[in-house]
Parts: C-alpha cells; sequence; structure tokens
C-alpha cells in the first residue's frame, strides 16, 4: 500500500532549487520519501544542453544535504528525469514525486495515482538505440511496475525513461574497441536511444511483440509504438531511468491520471478527452491539474493535416524545438497553463508526428 | 463598386511559383487584377533573412512576364508582403487578392470584403521607428481605406503593413551624414519599425491620438496599440506597404472578413471569438475558411498567464520565432489546418503579449 | 587554346547582381565567355540555405537578359556554384570565370590558368551518396579536364562541385517507389552527396582506385580522399556540376593556380607553401591573389591538435558553419583578406579535418 | 612578496572538475592557495548560457570539499571567470592560478607575474552600464593592482572582469522601482556591462580621463577603450569580479606576461609580436606557453579590411559568437594550440573590431 504526492514547482534557473527547499523546510515534502523528479529545463533539449546535468547536480545536492548522502548516492534512490527544451510559452519547472508506505488502499472501487521507478545497467556506446538497450528497459518498466503495485498494463498511463546519448568521445571509444555505433551523428543517436526505448516500454506493456527487440525495428518500422511512453535522451546519464504512472487499488493518494494519444502536434481534442476521463473541463482544469505530460515531434512525413511543415529541413532549429514549442502551446490554450511537461522527440511514441499525453489531477 | 477574389496556394519553397502560375494560365487568376500578396516563407523572419526578398523577386517576376512590365514596375502596383519565419507546424503559402471593378456592391443590407492599397515614399534610415514614419503610415492607410471604398474605422477589420529595418549599411550610411537612428541593433530596428507602423494604424483607424506621433511612444508607452495592425519588417525595402482588409456595402464579393485580439499567445478563446462573428464552427472552419492572419510577441514582462517563459532571454533563437511557433500551433489547432500567416512582433499591435487576429472566409 | 579571365567581386547580398552588371555593361566581361560562377552567399550553407538558390536565379537572370536565354538555358551553359554560409570574417562575393578561344598558349615552357567545365545527369534520390554519383561525377572530371586541355592529373588544382542533397520531399518520394535514401536526415545527405562527389573526383585524377566506387566507401573509408576536390551541396539542384581548374599549355590566361593540403583547420604553414608555390608572399599576396579556394571541416575525431574541439556535439550551430569560420579566419589572417571561399564540408576532400587549399594569383 | 602557480586544465563539459581535483589530491595545487580560475565553457556565450554558472557552482563545490566552506564563502575568496563560447577550433579549459606568500621577489632587474584580485558591491539593475559601475571597476582594479605588488599602469598587462547582465526579471524589477536599464533588451545589455566594466579599468590604469565616468560614454565614445582590458558578462552574477595579471619586482614565479593589441578580428601579426616580447617564436610557443587571453568582437563598422562581413546582420548565429571562432582560429594558427581563452565583446577593449591580447609563459 502506498500513497503518493506531486507537487509543481516554478523554477527561475536551472540550478535553482530555492522552492523545493522551501517545501522541505516547511516539513510540506519529507526528502526521504521523494522518488523522481521530472524536470523541463531552459536549455535547447539537444545534445550540447547541460541544462539537465546542471538542475540534476543542483537537486542532488540539495537532497543530500538533507539526507546526508552523497549526489551520487541520491541518483542512485531518486529518478531524476530533466528534460530540455522550453521553446514557446513553455514554463521551466520542477515536478516532484513522494511516496509513502500506507496502510490503505485506494476508496473502495477505485483505483488512484501510484508510482514505481527503476534502473537499468550502464550500456556500452554500441547498445544504444539496439537489441540491448531495448530488453533492458523492457525488464526495468516491469520492475517498475510492481515496485508500483500495478499489475494490469491497461492501469499503466505514462512510463517516463531518461536514456543516454552518444558523444563525439562515446562513438570514438567504441570505435576504439571495434565497435561501430548505430549512428555516428550525435543529433540523431538521441533519436535512436528514444525510439528503442520506448519499444522497451511497448514490449513491457504488451503492445510490441518480442519481435520488437529486433536492431532493425528501431526507427524503421513505425508500427512499432507506446501509447504510454515517454523517452528523453540526455548527456548526463549512461543508463536508462525508468518512471512508471499508473492507476492502482494499492494506492490512497489524492491524485489520478490519465492518459491519451495526440493524433498529430495540433489535435487538441486528444487534450480534451484527457481531460474528460479525469472528470476535468476546461473552466476547472487549471485549478484541479497537477500537471500534464506529453510528447511531441515533427511529422517523419514532412506534413501536417496534409501541409507540409518546413521542422526537418531547418538547419538553424532542430526539428524538436520546432515540435515542443508547438505542442507546448496547444496544450497551454486548452489547459489554460504554460508550465506542462512537454518532451521532444517522439519516435515509437504514438503515432507518427503525434504522441502521447497524461494528466495528473487531484481528486 | 468592387469584388475580390482571395486564393490561397501553396509554396514548396521561397522561390515557388508554380501554384499561381498555373492558376494564371488556367483563367482563374488575372494577373491584371492582383493587388496583393501575402506570403509566408520559410526563413528566419529575422534581419537576414532573403526569403522575404527573393519570393517576392520571384513572384513579381512571374507577374511581369505576363503584363510586360519589369519587376520594378510590378512591385508599383501590388502590394507584395512576404513574411519570414514557418516555425513549428506553420505551412509556406501565399495569399493572392485580386480586384475587379464591378457593377453591384454587396448583397442588400450585407457588407462583403473590400480591399486598398497604398505606400508611403521611401524612409531615410533614421526615420525608421520614429515619428516620421509613423505620420507616413497614418495618411498611406487612410489612402488605402478610401481606395477599398471604407469610410467607417469600424468597418477596418486588418491593416498588414510591411516596412523595412535598419542594416549596419543603413546605420552607417545614416551616421556619415551625422544622423543617429533610433537603434544601432539591426534585429532590434524591426521591433522600432514594425511599431512605429502600427501607431500610424493606430491613429488612421482613430485608436489613438495624434499625440502618438511623439517618438518616444514607440516601444514605451504600451498603452498604445491598434486591434487590427499587423506590420512586418524585412530588408528587402525602405518604404512601407499598407493594404487595408474590411468590409464595404460597395464590394460584392464572395468573403466576409472579422477580426479579435487575442489577449496572450495561448488565448485560443480569441480564435473562436473570430470564427463565430463569421458564423463558422470549428467543424465547418477548415472547410469555408480562406486564410488566418495573426500576430505574435512574446509578452515583454516575460510571464504568460503569470508563469515565466523564456523567450526573452535566449539568444540561439530570437523570440519572434518563438511566439510564432506557438501562435500559430494553437490557431492551427482551432482551425484544423496550418497553412496559415501568423506573423511575429507585435509591438503596438493589440496588447502587450497578444495580437490582432483576422479571419477571411467564404460567405 | 584558351584563355581565362578571373574576377572578384563583391556583392551586397545574394540578391546583388549589380556589381557583374556593371562590369558587363562596361564592357569589361563577355557576358557569351561567362562559363562558371562560383559565390559565396550568406545563408547558414545548410539544406534551408535558399541564398543559394536566388543567387544563381538572380545571376542567371541577369546573363540570360544579355544573352537573350530563359534562366534554365543560361544554367545549362554557365556552371554556377554557389556556396552558402560567410561565418566570422568571410565576406560575400563571387567570381567569374569567362574563357576566350586563344591563337596562342602559355608563354615557352610555361603552363597557365585553364577551366573546363560539366555537368552530369540528374540523380533519382536514392542514388545521391552513393555509387551512381561516384561513377557519373568521375565521368563528368574527365569531360572537364578534357575541355580544359588538361591531360595530366597533376595539373588539375582545383576541382569544384556542386551536387544536390535530400529534403523530406525527395526521401518520400523515393520511398514511395520502395527505394530507401542513404539516410533519412537532410543535413546528414550534404554529407554524403559531397563524399560520393570528391569520390568521384579521386577517381578521375587516379587519387583513388575504381573500388572506391563501392557504396559503403562513402563517409566509411577515410583513407579515400582527392587533395584537390571541393564539393558543395545544396538544395537548389539535382545533378552535380563541375568545374576543372588547372595549368595547361594551352592557355594564355595572365593567371596561375596552385594547391596545397590543410593537414588540419589551423594549419596557416600549408596556406603558406600554397602562396610560394605561386611565388608571393604575405606582404605581396593581397595584391597578386584574385582568390583562395579551400574546405573547411570539424574534425570527425572531436579533436585538433589532440585537444577536443566543440563543434560536433553543437546543436545549436552545425558543425560546418563553426568550420567555415575558423578556416576562413586562418586564411584570411595570412593573406590578408576576408573575401575568400571557404566551403564546409570536407568529407573525402584531403586528410580528415583538414582540405585543400587553392591559390588563383595573377602572374 | 608573493609567487604564482598558473596550470592550465582540459575539461570534458561545464562540470567537469576531475583535472582540478586530482591536482589537488596529488599535491601538486593546495586549493587554500587558489585565488583565480579562468575558464572557456561550452556554451553559446550569450544570456541565456548556464554553462558559466554550472561551471562556477562545480568549482566551488570543489575546492569548498577541501577547504570546509560552502560554495558562498568559496566564491567570496576565488576570483572565477567563466567565459561561454568555444566556437570553432576553441577547446574548453580551465586556467588556475595559486598564490603563495614568498620570501624572495624577481631576480635581480627583472619583473615576473603577479595577480591581484577584487570585487565590486553587487549592482541594481540599473546602474548596469552606468557610471557606477565605471566608478566601482575602477577602484576595485585598484585595489587588485595594490594586492598584486604593481604601481606602475605600465606594469599592468591584462585585467580579466566578470561582470552582470540585465536579465527580463531584472529589468522587470527595477521598472517596478521606477527605474529604467540602460536597456531593455538582454543580449545588448552584455555589451553596455562589458563596455561600462571596461571603462572602469582604463579610469584605474591612466588610459582614460575620469570624464570618461559619463553614462553617454558607454557604447557611444569608441576614441575611449583599454588595451588591457577584457570584460565578461554572465547572467551568474550581479557584481563585478577582477583579475589583475601583470609583472612586479615583488613576485618570484617562474612566469611571465606580456600584451599587444589585435587591430581587427584577422591581425596575426599582433599575436606574432605578443610572442616576441616573452621571447617565442613560433616553434617554441607551444611548449612553452601556458595560455594566451584575448578578445574577440565583429567590428562595428561592418568591416574587416575594407570588405563587408555579415556577423552584425545574423539572427541566427550572434555576433559574439562568430567573432570568438574568427578570432581563436587565428590565435590558434600562430601558437599552434586550441586551448586559449578568447572572449567575446569587446566594447572599449581595444580598437573597435580588434581586442588586447595576452600570453602567459614560462620563462
Amino acid at each position: 500500500m502506498q500513497t503518493v504526492e506531486v507537487v509543481r514547482i516554478a523554477t527561475c534557473g536551472p540550478g535553482d532549487v530555492t522552492g523545493l527547499a522551501a517545501l522541505i523546510e516547511a516539513g510540506r515534502l519529507d526528502p526521504a520519501a521523494i522518488v523522481a523528479i521530472m524536470g523541463k529545463t531552459e536549455g535547447n533539449g539537444c545534445v550540447n544542453d547541460y541544462t539537465r546535468e546542471y538542475a540534476t547536480a543542483a537537486l542532488a545536492g540539495l537532497l543530500g544535504r538533507h539526507l546526508d548522502l552523497s549526489a551520487t548516492q541520491v541518483e542512485r534512490r531518486v529518478a531524476f528525469v530533466m528534460s530540455g527544451g522550453t521553446e514557446g510559452v513553455l514554463s521551466p519547472h520542477i515536478t516532484v514525486f513522494a511516496r509513502h508506505a500506507s496502510d490503505c488502499g485506494a476508496p473502495a472501487e477505485q483505483k488512484r495515482l501510484a508510482i514505481g521507478i527503476a534502473f537499468t545497467r550502464d550500456f556500452l556506446p554500441e547498445e544504444i538505440g539496439r537489441g540491448a538497450q531495448i530488453r533492458e528497459t523492457a525488464t526495468a518498466v516491469q520492475a517498475a511496475m510492481t515496485e508500483a503495485g500495478i499489475s494490469a498494463a491497461g492501469d499503466v498511463h505514462f512510463v517516463q525513461i531518461k536514456c543516454p546519448l552518444l558523444t563525439s568521445a562515446k562513438i570514438a571509444a567504441a570505435r576504439s574497441r571495434g565497435k561501430e555505433p548505430v549512428t555516428a551523428d550525435t543529433y540523431e543517436s538521441m533519436g535512436y536511444s528514444r525510439g528503442a526505448s520506448a519499444l522497451g516500454v511497448a514490449i513491457a506493456t504488451g503492445e510490441a511483440e518480442p519481435s520488437a527487440l529486433a536492431d532493425t525495428a528501431v526507427l524503421h518500422d513505425w508500427s512499432l509504438a507506446s501509447a504510454v511512453a515517454s523517452t528523453s535522451a540526455g548527456i548526463e546519464l549512461d543508463h536508462n531511468v525508468v518512471i512508471v504512472m499508473g492507476m492502482s487499488t494499492h494506492s490512497s493518494s489524492p491524485y489520478a491520471v490519465a492518459h491519451d494519444v495526440m493524433a498529430d502536434a495540433i489535435d487538441a481534442r486528444a487534450v480534451y478527452r484527457a481531460l474528460d476521463a479525469l472528470g476535468l473541463d476546461a473552466d476547472t482544469a487549471a485549478e484541479r491539474i497537477v500537471n500534464v505530460f506529453a510528447k511531441a515531434e515533427a511529422s517523419p512525413d514532412g506534413l501536417v493535416r496534409a501541409a507540409r511543415h518546413t521542422m526537418l529541413n531547418d538547419s538553424d532549429i532542430n526539428s524538436t524545438r520546432h515540435a515542443r514549442a508547438a505542442v507546448g502551446a496547444v496544450i497551454a490554450s486548452v489547459v489554460g497553463r504554460t508550465a506542462v511537461y512537454v518532451s521532444g522527440g517522439a519516435e515509437h511514441q504514438g503515432p507518427p508526428g503525434g504522441g502521447p499525453i497524461a494528466v495528473i489531477a487531484r481528486c
């Protein structure tokens, strides 16, 4: 039995931990109970975005001072997922998840928000974007489901994964051992890592058959996808971090989570459906919603509603940045708030050009 | 008496005129009747965006071949307004306005879409962003209203202006004559030029008193604004080009135009209100709408709905690019189409952080 | 027998042809004799750089008006190679090559600058970056050598090639026919096209064996390279354009060309050696040099002189832009002039991280 | 009497302190003796560059653990100057200065490298770029000279200053108190802050009269400049940090420093002169040089050696980034090494378009 607390905190910069510090000092959050922190930081969200690593270091440092642990020890018990890129109206913030043991479960006949986390082992550069990453991720997702007290895949509403990317140094290291990574383009490696991680989720939830394990499926067989996977690549880690959010009768938390799938970048109706699943309408949403979590990408066929977009041919601004700006604004226009978690790069996460969207709201 | 034809044409690149050429060759558009072409081109929309100038050259070349005029002569009779920047889902396209003399006006008791154009004289570099630009613009707007057959300011629904910007060369030229331009920052000069042009519209429509003519009002007195002005700066011209769209009993065109004002970048309700004014709902909008015209900007106070945005502190992507991506996606999510005209930089155009939005639809 | 005139002309923007127009009108250049124009334009030099296409259109339009030819006809007789990107100190300009038949060749025992041009057929999207492009390029280079009156490969000093890239639309077109292009990343496709074109040069000059024709050599076998190839990819064409510059006893032109190879991006000594080969020193160089032509790239191992560079991990500025800025400044600091032709992306053009450099000077 | 140790350490990322940690743990650097750390970090070097703040936090954290001080306490005793932007070939690194009391001064008749540091008070947003910042900086520079044991201005060879910039939040804060900052453009504020700080140096060294204190001199009177000032703006501080490097008979350090002034961005001869002043030639330079420190900027008149550059009209890449790439490559091509400290924005630091360059070498 568990209960989960979820708090969204605005930040003034990637190194700003004053909001979380104040809640801890006021006794409103027990640092020992924090299991996950998801954040939007204001970097470029691409390869050389050090705001993710900086935010993680600052948050781990804060918790370490409270728990008398080193930053490394903190990062082994808390799942930090920082997603870079607050393009357009998106507002930098963190969402903190704390979990307590509880004597009771959900009210009768109900399910409530439950959360579980897990970590894979470190990946070799040549494993990123390939079968090994898919397989290890699937195993970790199932471990996190178990920890969350979720047994049915249908009760999983969002699986957030942070995964590594390739840098010039990692590529050179692999080649010095005679191994060729899946790509030599560092920006492109982010897509491979996100894609393989999403396929791992799809296998864990039964959305894809284990045949999806094939290296060749990644970024090629677009029929394979998970409707609940959200994966972000970052330069600051070598393994996958997994956060499973779902509904469980074993949870007595005052929150619920629901999800839907945006068919394309301007699919506001999917956002309305997700609100509806939680009994929210546009007028009450801003008040009860804790946060919205969504994935964004430029549709790979170069079209949105049959009209050409220019995101994939833009050599000044990477397509993930365009997509976050667009999808973030659409969601913000529906829920009336800009501190939402929209992450770029939705390979194998929902349909091409679209992506999963989940909403956590107070019951 | 006039009738106006409006056609939206997708483009494959800034130099692509094949769509317009095909309509002319098929006899569907009379090149001699074309009075204005507004386009979204896929440059950065900032200082060094040559896609606007390239598109204008290509279009003027095409019309010149049909009309046996030089490109320069064409540019003196047709108002070309190319707005750079198709960030996010925005889709490059042009909107062509053709005007014919007509024996009849609007059906009894009705008004229909009318259009008028005008040009100012060339501005000296030191006049840009100052009183001279305001004054000349106001005069030109009134000339265009007269040409459109619109006498009441309340019948003006959108005034599109293309205005010049400062380059290093223009700044040096002014200084060599002992004149100091309003700013030495070329990107910033775009804002000054747009702002002064918008104040010119506000004076012409009676939204502001002639006291707004003061140099110091531009980019300082934010209480001064026009709800129908849309101004874009470009490197390719030295004067202002003015297009007035409104409703007139002297027009028998099959189109109507309405406008509203977005209070901020995520104000989807303003878009719904503009549709409503034309009797459209979200389901029928995509079919009857010819185009939507809107202005976007990062709110100068750094906030959207009280939450911090990062657009003004981003040194990799200029704030106008962020704003177009966000507002373009919000509008597209409402009208179900991405080939809409969203232009960046809304200084004195609607409230700070918001901007005018106009819709042209088939009656 | 031929004689070649070479003129470097500063431009005020990608569409500026006033300098060339003035020379033609003054009778200093015969438009019918112009065989090639190489330019540096101020775009991003990457996928969505329309300044190359715009400059070509403007120049072809100008020549067409003088020669009474359509732009298309002009582009079939003149080799236009516009290279985007004037990062750092680089100054936008064009270099115009005119060739006249001549009664006499070079002075006794000497060779002088000769030039030849050729075109390949259009490539299918799936041929770009693969054997077909290599093969057709090799054939075209030999045709251009013959036209230039150059028989020995050792007399070839610079082979400039303009080659196509993949866009989202081209990729989709290939896939609709069941063909998979060499990459689905449009920016990356520029490297493949440049690399395959350079291997074509290497085969034509005997620097590589025909075994280099293998698809798998491109961007993989870095031992294969040409010391005289310079290849630029652009969105504005579907075939390869080839310009061969060399020394020939059949030319009586008043110019000579020499080349060397920069071992890395800061190899100023290679620039000094190329000057030395033409009898120039740093003090006299600025006066006699017509132009310098060089290729630049970020070294693929992530190091310059054993120290880490960050060009390949930068998701805000593509590595070709960084490399042009660096190499352009190094060359300018030696020759004392910034209007030099430095083009990005030196795959199979000189050693990894370095590239060919050629100098044309008045004898 | 003092002796100064100077060590250059390569970094693998802005948060990488492993190199410094290893030297401390090996007993090669006494953490208590460290007085200044200057670094090049791989951010954009502009407003939203958090790599500077991240690097400072990581370094202060490391020293704090060794000295049993909080990060805040460390930042009050050590001058951290992180300059963002390693465009082109520039290689990220830090330079650590440690100072020990010494029984002896320089060998007879000689002077050796001496260093002094100082801090100003925090500035209000409206003081940045104006007289208050000039005045306080001048006072701090003189305090640092005294600490360094340097009495003659002619013995000052480099004055590095880190200074604050304006953000949207700071601008809003000033306005809420009825104060208008010198500019509302955050990127532009960096130039004002750098310029005012450089004028402070010029006053302290006697290069400018106190009349330069006038607000209006900043970024306007280009005749005012310091040949030894190097100022960098950053988001991570509110005061100025000052490091004075010079030659003193009171120092017995094994290093010497010399400086010269680059007249423009490609002035390689100034680099050679600075080497010459230390008895170095290009062949021995790489071995004996500890580091080179220089400032870079796009010449404000838009020209380099009378040819147009495009740095000031580029809305995709800020001009400071272009300038660092160019000047960094020129210096690297002379000294044969890419881990040099080149910082952007040379307002009132050397002549317009040029800037100071200093070299520290082992005697």
